[in-house]
């Protein structure tokens, strides 16, 4: 395995440099510029070998997924995104390895200008944790607690299709190419974000299901929520391969799309969905915002439907 | 095991929040005001168990020595601290175990007013990686390039201590306190960093050992040093229980000390003396910086000395 500073090297040799970086990888610690009337917006999470991703996921993927679901989270808070920094520990990987990542990393950095500043490499049971840094003009984040009674609840894109690939992999049965890329390439959604600026009165991003992370957002803002289940927006593949309840229960307590939900007054849903028309993103309103604290769900025949979990799991059995 | 929510409460419930926090831990990323005029400065560093630490080390020194390898990299910059991140992925830790590593954390959060802004728990084998945010002036951040042929190279405080508990450590021998303290309880010279600015030419932290780390400052401001052995700043400690050349290896190849290292021009030696000694920090310089490229050393009788080894070993066996 080559040294510490030899991957340092490596990586550095393959990261962009926006103007804004006055000093990226090499130094003790990285030097940006914030511009005047910017806030910054830092978002951090790790993927764990075995609990975030199976051993066999391929370095491509987990190096695209391990930015993208911080992204994600810039996305949520309706920032641009600048620089990230990646903590890589890894058992004893080789070059070819750490290039196979960088390469999914870095594809994704590219595509939106991101810089990749800084970091750490480190001998040990694999494990990414990546911090990325965001602007946003002052007092424009998008944040869980502006939701207010009466605004409808919107999700952005199609959601479920990434817990139905975790399902599948689970049965090791036929499993769906479709889903799996949703499960391992999410599109962090960037744009959608700061489209929602100033429409959106609160704002999270899917990664541990519906029901728990628009939870977050009806805990932070006092409310509560009663949601359509006919109107989870739903891709054709996962219809064709998971029948009602079972891929309600997927939308609802499955994680890993990456979509957002946001809450906007009923006022702005023109506005809304031809902003993320304009995206190729699909929008659909699936309930509304309502005083009693709690989330309900109704069917498409007027029942009221209790979920069996809402939590999310990860794929080997999760946090909690 | 509490859930992840559950352990976030406990750290949100925790930590401090200085008035530049716009959003702390909470949402889906933290939202931070950089005042005008300064420019953002980051750190980040990965502690794993096994590679770093030994497993029966004191959750509270973990905490502790977890945030003091990074601010210590911020130090190294001249920079203020102001924010930082913790992603935490724990075996199957309890709250306890939580809270005496928050104790040690926070301890040293508090002492800087460093406020933690955000993160990630996960389950996984223990590693611990944090993000630390620094500020400084436009332009001030004392960087690695600077150093000028006749330059002092500096060392602050005393060196070895560190190498000393591990080798200690490693024979399971006799074990000095002191010595551990300094391994387990780095303190980052914060302080001396921003005494230094205007007066230092270039700077790096102490965390690989003064061959290696004083090696990056060459590379990167492409010159060489000598340096004096019988003028490495040593500890009473230390001395008791290593003899040359022994100790001379432990001073040149041990690691995490966390002194900073730094080169200045001569005609400033009166002044740096007077800034650290007001921090009641000694200061002592070690060698020059010469033309020639790479790392010379001289004894106390006029010879040239060639190390056993010049790279750092974490107790384990390290990186490379």
């Amino acid at each position: 395995m080559p040294g510490e500073f030899a991957l340092i090297d490596r990586i550095r040799a393959r990261a962009r440099r926006r103007d804004d970086v006055v000093l990226g990888i090499g130094d003790d610690a990285a030097v940006l510029a914030v511009p005047p009337g910017q806030q910054l917006v830092v978002a951090s999470d790790t993927l764990v070998v075995g609990v975030h991703f199976p051993e066999e996921t391929a370095p491509a993927d987990l190096g695209w997924k391990a930015l993208a679901v911080n992204l994600s989270d810039l996305a949520a808070m309706a920032a641009t995104p600048a620089w990230c920094t990646l903590a890589l520990t890894l058992p004893g990987a080789d070059a070819d390895w750490l290039d196979a990542f960088l390469d999914g990393f870095l594809e994704l950095a590219d595509q939106h200008e991101v810089s990749l500043v800084g970091g750490d490499t480190t001998r040990g049971p694999l494990s990414i944790t990546v911090t990325a840094f965001g602007l946003v003009p002052t007092g424009q984040a998008l944040r869980r607690d502006g939701a207010r009674v009466g605004d409808d609840v919107w999700v952005s894109g199609t959601i479920g299709d990434a817990a139905g690939a975790l399902a599948q992999w689970r049965t090791r049965g036929p499993a769906s190419a479709k889903l799996r890329w949703r499960l391992d390439r999410p599109t962090p959604r960037i744009e959608a974000g700061l489209a929602l600026r100033g429409l959106a009165s609160a704002g999270i991003d899917l990664s541990d299901g519906l029901a728990a992370d628009l939870g977050h957002v009806l805990a932070a803002s006092g409310v509560g929520a009663r949601l359509e289940l006919g109107r989870l927006p739903t891709s054709r593949t996962l219809a064709d391969h998971f029948a009602e309840p079972r891929r309600w229960e997927l939308q609802l307590s499955g994680g890993d799309d990456y979509e957002l939900c946001f809450t906007a007054p009923a006022a702005r849903a023109f506005e809304i969905e031809q902003a993320l028309a304009a995206l190729d993103l699909p929008s659909t309103v699936v309930g509304q915002i309502e005083a009693e604290p709690g989330l309900r769900f109704g069917t498409p025949d007027g029942d009221t439907y209790t979920p069996a979990a809402t939590g999310y799991q990860h794929f080997e059995g999760g946090h909690a």
